[in-house]
């Protein structure tokens, strides 16, 4: 197989993504999101929203993380950020996903994407930090959106969502925020319990 | 209203991209695709494929360029790429778009946005060309990965393909031989007419 063969290859298998369904529903509330879409949109955030954050970014570099970043879950499935049960077994399903997904790109790109999922899933430099807020900020716009269909469907307590997102006021402060401002409106109206 | 908040507004209007269906299906056939997907598969191929385009491209650029290129189709539509008669309108229509969607953010980045939309219609640029090579090719490879279904459905002939390709090869002469390659495989089972 030649390179161009084996990144079509990579190309193919990836098209998976767009049936891997998320919690969060459109902004219509019409239909829940999928991967693909997901990734497009936090993609456009993370060149949009910049400015907001405090350390230094390298924004190519985080466009590439975010597209990326939900490729485990073609095999390991989309686990839903406050199942608590499923969250337990996520690293082990998604490591071997990883494998076998970046594995079929030529090596030295298959590398540089592995390295770059391994920096998210570490939380720990300012451009995972970045994306991890993105990844966040960006089903908390369309849960407010849609009137909080998903909140509501899951029961979804305030508690929950801020312990969630205790990293991103390190990462941002004006998002952050935002962010409270909505949960707080969300609490206001019903969609996101007090406790 | 704030920055921020004209960035969300933005934000929130674009989300309609992922209702925006094309003529091409994905991979598996099942079902069509849609701006936003197409969108986010092309942004992962300017990252991945640049090592096949003769000129200097600047990759970040290529990437916003092509997260937005279809943003207008929210008010436009999508044109399917071999309908005569659509594609006379679709100039007029799409600068409506432009002006309103691009018009919700900050005006640095909507002028901006607006300016790479323009550089992409215009075809001029290395970075545009680069941007039309994977808008092309993406739907070439889907199609070819689904048996053909969307070329069979709309009767598309090679001399089609090969116009709306022409400007490929200056582009990149190993992804032209590619794309030849696909056709002629497509030819060769009846999924395209020879003439």
């Amino acid at each position: 197989m030649t390179r161009l063969e084996q990144q079509i290859t990579f190309l193919i298998e990836i098209d998976k993504v767009k049936n891997v369904f998320r919690q969060t529903f459109l902004a219509d509330g019409k239909r829940k999101e999928n991967d693909a879409e997901h990734s497009w949109h936090i993609a456009l955030m993370a060149i949009l929203l910049k400015e907001y954050v405090k350390e230094k970014v390298d924004v190519l570099k985080v466009v590439t993380m975010v597209l990326i970043h939900d490729l485990v879950e073609i095999d390991a499935g989309d686990t839903y950020a406050y199942d608590g049960e499923g969250m337990k077994s996520k690293r082990e399903r998604e490591v071997k996903a990883a494998e076998r997904i970046f594995g079929l790109l030529p090596k030295d790109q298959g590398d540089y994407f592995r390295a770059l999922w391994e920096e998210f899933e570490a939380y720990e430099t300012g451009d995972a930090k970045y994306a991890h807020l993105l990844d966040n900020f960006q089903p908390l716009l369309l849960n407010d959106a849609s009137g909080g269909i998903s909140w509501r469907e899951h029961e979804v307590k305030k508690s929950q969502i801020y312990k969630r997102n205790e990293k991103i006021e390190e990462t941002s402060r004006i998002i952050w925020e935002k962010m409270q401002e909505l949960v707080e409106k969300n609490i206001a109206c019903g969609n996101v319990k007090e406790e």
